[in-house]
């Protein structure tokens, strides 16, 4: 089962979680895995051929041999144990750098959710549900999260990554990042983070993995402009 | 490092991210560690003593040695990863129950959100944003949840946790389990849920760490009972 010709893939362009797999699937060298781009629009995620194996209708639906590991964040833990010695290691070795990695893969789930909350508001919340004052909230509260990362990025113009050199903090966190610059972050307000966006956005796992349609439409959104 | 001694947890009693982390510690037999226990009751969660550990005013505050990891899934996966060989291994070693495991786990965090969507709605929503819609909407969306999790726990009766052996995926997931019944789910609509409850909560890393109101006032609420 060491072969990418094992390894499945059914994804959905622009999402965060699809991306993810997609860095890890690079950075491991298993170029040459099976997959196919499906259309959310279209509400293919909802497809037979998403259920049978993800039964939760959603993107990614990922499978390594008979072994489905659908969740982003599990699929990436998954990849890096079972293909330890092949391409980047993405597990540090220090116990220092460790903990800082499991943390900021795990609070970039928090971030995700605060960004889906903001950018999806009117998706998520029913029409006679929704209130000013909500949206008004959930604003703040993105924007007190995104200055928090400012800070966890202090040593960006460095060089350096979330948790020393590139690892999984970096897998799961960066998509959530190039996703609020996409929906109009303001690079002046978040330098650190503009930083670390222009630092990674060349890297080869992540450019051959670029959502499809942000390159065909570079211009993005503006929700998040006058945060 | 590698002594209980330079570990220390602030916790509040009941909370399952709390939990997950003293499970870990118990079965990676990393007694005697430093804790203490603080109340939410009285905003001690916000206080200079965890603040200056967690920067989000929550808990677990988490430290081993000079390496803080507060997120409760990232500090039960460090704890593994440095103390490997010490205690009970929590990371399955064949492929199958490796990928079961990371994505039980983290599907775990999924069955949380909805818990507390449901058991904090008061508490997360303003009085008069409220509305039985949303009320209705999130209990519907927990027990279509629980049903997920009776299928995932087929096996159970025959002694069989999330991913074969006790694991990180147990670690996580109970705690969100004993939380369900605490406040009134029905074993009897639920039973794979109950017998996993039944199953797990006399195992001494989880007895040992019990939440100790609970024993004081074994008698809880009935906010699920309906479920």
């Amino acid at each position: 089962m060491s072969s990418a010709k094992s390894i499945s893939l059914l994804w959905g362009a622009g999402s965060p979680p699809c991306w993810r797999v997609m860095i890890t699937l690079q950075e491991k060298k298993l170029q040459g895995y099976k997959h196919k781009l499906l259309s959310f629009e279209k509400g293919e995620h909802k497809s037979q051929e998403v259920l049978k194996i993800n039964p939760r209708g959603q993107l990614p639906a990922f499978k390594h041999g008979d072994n489905i590991v659908n969740e982003s964040t599990a699929a990436c833990l998954y990849l890096e144990d079972q293909f330890k010695s092949q391409g980047n290691k993405l597990l540090p070795d220090s116990p220092a750098e460790q903990a800082l990695m499991y943390q900021c893969m795990m609070e970039g789930l928090t971030l995700a959710d605060k960004l889906n909350a903001v950018i999806y508001y009117d998706w998520i919340v029913p029409e006679e549900e929704r209130h000013e004052s909500a949206v008004k909230r959930n604003k703040e509260a993105l924007a007190a999260e995104l200055k928090l990362w400012e800070g966890y990025l202090h040593n960006v113009a460095a060089g350096s990554y979330l948790a020393g050199a590139f690892s999984l903090a970096d897998v799961v966190v960066f998509p959530n990042i190039a996703f609020a610059f996409r929906f109009g972050l303001s690079a002046g307000c978040y330098p650190k983070l503009a930083k670390y966006y222009s630092l990674l956005k060349d890297r080869p796992s992540i450019k051959t993995s670029w959502p499809p349609h942000w390159q065909a439409s570079p211009q993005g959104y503006d929700i998040l402009k006058d945060l």
